[in-house]
C-alpha cells in the first residue's frame, strides 16, 4: 500500500449538485412545518388519504409474499392496468396504449427523470414552461443539461407562441416540456393546442415530454393530452397516481413512449433504481382497475373548492388566472408587493403557507400559488388571510 | 405559430442512455423468467418473504393515513431509527450516527445514485471494483462520468493494492467505491483494510463511497465498515434494508454522510424523486427497531447454505472463493470454458440460472456467481447441475 505524505484537499460536492436550486415551495413548507398549526396551502397535497381498497391491496400483496424484486419496466399486471386506464380514461387507441410502451416509475418525477436522462446529454438544452413546476428546471441541472424557459400565456397559462419558441432554439435544443393541466396556472390545453405544439416539435426533430400528472383533474372540459393529438410527434407521456388517487406518499407513476425510448428509460432506471416497489405497484393496480368513484368525488370536491375560491377572490377583488384543471389557484399580486417576501411573512406572521410564484420561474415573480387540494375551509380562510395581509401591506 | 416546411429528423435517445450497459445478471434472469420452473440463483434475492411485523407496520401506517408526502431526506422517525441501528448493529458512535447525517433513499442503489450525483460532474472519474456489482459502472454512465476499474484480489476478493490504485489516478479522479461484504466475491474487509483504503483516499482528496448493503450478512467474523475505521476519510456510507430484512421489493435504503454531502444528496433527491415512500419508511422503522430474530435466523440459514455449498464444491472439485459475507458463491471455471455462454446454456438446457462473472467486469470473465440466498435445496441442486454441465463440456 502506497502512503502519500501530503494530505489531499478535502473534496467538495460536484458542481452538478451545487447547481440544483432548492425548491422555493419546499422552503416555505419547511417554515410551515416549523410552526405547528400552520395551514398548508403550499404543497400539491390532497387533503384526502388514499382510499381503503388501495391500501388493502398493498397490504394483501405484501402478506401474500409479493415483497420481492420485479422487472425494471414494471410488473406485467401494472403495465396492463395502465394500458386499460389509458384507453378508458384518456381515450388512447390500443396501439398507443400497448403495455410494452409503459415504464413504471417512482412518481411522476421519476418518469420525468428517466425521460430527461434518456434524451439529454450534458450541455443539451430543454425548453421548460415559465411559470412551471420547479423540478422541470432542477431535473435539467441534475443531468447537467441547460433549462431554457419559454413563457406560457401570462393571462391564461395557455400554450406558448411558436415564434417565441423558435427564438429560443439552438443547435443543442433536444426537447420541450409541456404540462396540461398545468401546474401552477391550472390552464388546460385544447386538442388543437396539443396538435400545434406537437407539429412544431416534430418539425424541429425535438422530443416532447408531456407531463400529464393532472390528467383526471379537470373542472370545465375533460383534459386531453399530447400522444393522441400529435401523432407525428415524438412524445414521452408522463403520468402519476399521486394526485388523482391521493397517493402522493407512495411514489408511483409511469411514462409511456415508443419502444426505443421506453427501452432507454428502462436502462436508466435499471442503473439508478433497479425497479419500483412491488407492493406499491399492486396497490396501483387496485387503484387503476378498482372503483373510480373516489377519483370523481375528489375531482368534484376540488371543483367546488375552486368555485368557492374564485367567488371569494371576486368579492375581495383579488386578481387570478381562472384554473380549468389541476388544483391550484394562481394569484397575481399588485406590482408593489414582493411576492416571495409576502409568502414568507404570511407563514411566519399568520400561519398560512402558500407557494411564492418566484419558485415557478421569473414569470411568477409577482404571484402566489394556492393549493385547492386542501379542505375548502382552509382554502377560503387562506384566501381571506392573504387579502387581509395585502390590505395591511398597501 | 411558426410552421417549418422541412420535417425535422426523428430524434434519437441520448448517448448517455446508450452508454448504460444492460445488466448481464438481468439478461440471464430474463431468460429464466421465460422458462417456468427455472431455478433462480442469478439474482441477489432472498428466498424469504418480508417478516409479518414489517408488512403489518406498512399496512397500519397506510390505514392511519400516513399516505402523504414526507420530507426529502426522510421522515424524522426513519432517520432516528437508522441512527439507533447504526449504534446498535454497526458500532458507530452517536456523533457519526447523527440522524441529521442520514438520507433515506429508494434502495441502496438510490443512495449510490444520490452519492454519484453529489460528487461527480460530467467527465469525472470514479474507481470501481472489478469484479464488482454492475451498477457501480452503470451509475457512472448514467451521470456521464467515467468508471475506472480496479482489481480486487483475485484469490480472495480482498482490498486493492495501493500502488495499483495510484496508477489509475488522473486529475479527474474524484471518488472510489468500496464494497464489503462484497458482491460478488463474498470478501469481508478487516478494520485494518478499511483504515488503509480510507487513509489512501483521504491523502488524495477523494470521496469514499462505501457500499455496506450486506453489513449484517457475515459468516465468520462480524463485518465492519469504513466510517468508524477511517475517521479522516470523506465517507459516504450506503446501506439497504433489502438483503438483511428480505425487503428487496420495497425499495428502501439510506446514505450517511457529513452534513454538506447529505445536503447535496438531498438536493439531488428533491429534484429527481421528491421523497421516498411514506408507508415503506414506516415499515422500515418497524424492521430496524422491532424484533431482530429473523435477521439472525436468515444469516444463520445463509451460512448453513454456504457451508453445504462449499462442501459440495470440494466433493465435486469445483474452484471457488470462500465467501465470508454477503450471500454469493464465486465459482472459477476452467480456462477452456466461456463462462457467459456456459451460463446461458445452463438456463436454457438445464433450467438453472446463475449470473455470468463477465457481468461483474473483465476480472469475472471466467467465473459464475451463484446466489446462496435461495433455498439450500435449490443451491445444492444448482451446483450439482453446474458440475454435470462442466463434465459434459470438457
Amino acid at each position: 500500500m502506497a502512503t502519500a505524505t501530503s494530505v489531499g484537499a478535502a473534496p467538495q460536492p460536484a458542481s452538478r449538485a451545487r447547481a440544483i436550486p432548492g425548491s422555493g415551495i419546499r422552503a416555505v413548507a419547511a417554515a410551515a412545518w416549523a410552526r405547528p398549526g400552520a395551514v398548508h396551502l403550499e404543497l400539491g397535497e390532497p387533503a384526502y388519504d388514499t382510499a381503503p381498497h388501495i391500501v388493502d391491496a398493498a397490504a394483501a400483496a405484501a402478506r401474500a409474499g409479493r415483497t420481492h424484486y420485479g422487472p425494471t419496466a414494471g410488473l406485467p399486471e401494472f403495465r396492463e392496468a395502465v394500458a386499460a386506464k389509458l384507453v378508458r380514461d384518456n381515450g388512447w387507441t390500443a396501439d398507443l396504449a400497448d403495455p410494452a410502451r409503459v415504464v413504471v416509475t417512482a412518481g411522476g418525477v421519476g418518469a420525468l427523470f428517466a425521460a430527461y436522462s434518456a434524451v439529454l446529454d450534458t450541455g443539451d438544452e430543454i425548453l421548460v414552461p415559465d411559470p412551471g413546476w420547479p423540478n422541470f428546471v432542477a431535473l435539467a441541472h441534475a443531468v447537467q443539461a441547460r433549462p431554457v424557459r419559454y413563457t406560457v400565456d401570462a393571462g391564461t397559462g395557455g400554450p406558448p407562441n411558436g415564434a417565441e419558441l423558435d427564438a429560443l432554439m439552438t443547435p443543442r435544443t433536444r426537447a420541450i416540456v409541456v404540462n396540461s393541466p398545468a401546474n401552477p396556472t391550472g390552464a388546460v390545453w385544447t386538442a388543437a393546442d396539443c396538435a400545434a405544439i406537437g407539429e412544431w416539435a416534430s418539425d424541429r426533430g425535438l422530443w416532447v415530454i408531456s407531463d400529464e400528472c393532472y390528467d383526471r383533474l379537470w373542472f370545465d372540459e375533460p383534459a386531453t393530452g399530447m400522444a393522441m393529438n400529435a401523432p407525428s410527434a415524438n412524445v414521452i407521456s408522463v403520468f402519476s397516481l399521486s394526485k388523482s388517487y391521493a397517493m402522493t406518499g407512495w411514489r408511483i407513476g409511469y411514462a409511456v413512449a415508443a419502444a426505443p425510448l421506453a427501452a432507454a428509460m428502462t436502462r436508466v432506471q435499471e442503473a439508478v433504481a433497479s425497479c419500483v416497489s412491488t407492493p406499491t405497484q399492486l396497490a396501483a393496480v387496485a387503484a387503476l382497475l378498482g372503483p373510480q368513484e373516489s377519483v370523481e368525488n375528489m375531482r368534484l370536491a376540488y371543483r367546488a373548492t375552486r368555485d368557492a375560491a374564485l367567488a371569494m377572490c371576486q368579492r375581495l377583488d383579488l386578481r387570478y388566472i381562472r384554473p380549468s384543471g389541476a388544483f391550484y389557484l394562481w394569484l397575481q399580486l399588485p406590482d408593489t408587493i414582493d411576492a416571495q417576501q409576502f409568502a414568507f411573512d404570511l407563514v411566519e406572521r399568520r400561519g398560512v403557507a402558500v407557494a411564492p410564484g418566484s419558485a415557478f420561474g421569473p414569470a411568477g415573480a409577482g404571484a402566489l400559488r394556492v393549493s385547492l387540494a386542501a379542505t375548502e375551509d382552509d382554502v377560503l380562510n387562506g384566501i381571506e388571510t392573504i387579502a387581509a395581509a395585502l390590505e395591511e401591506t398597501q
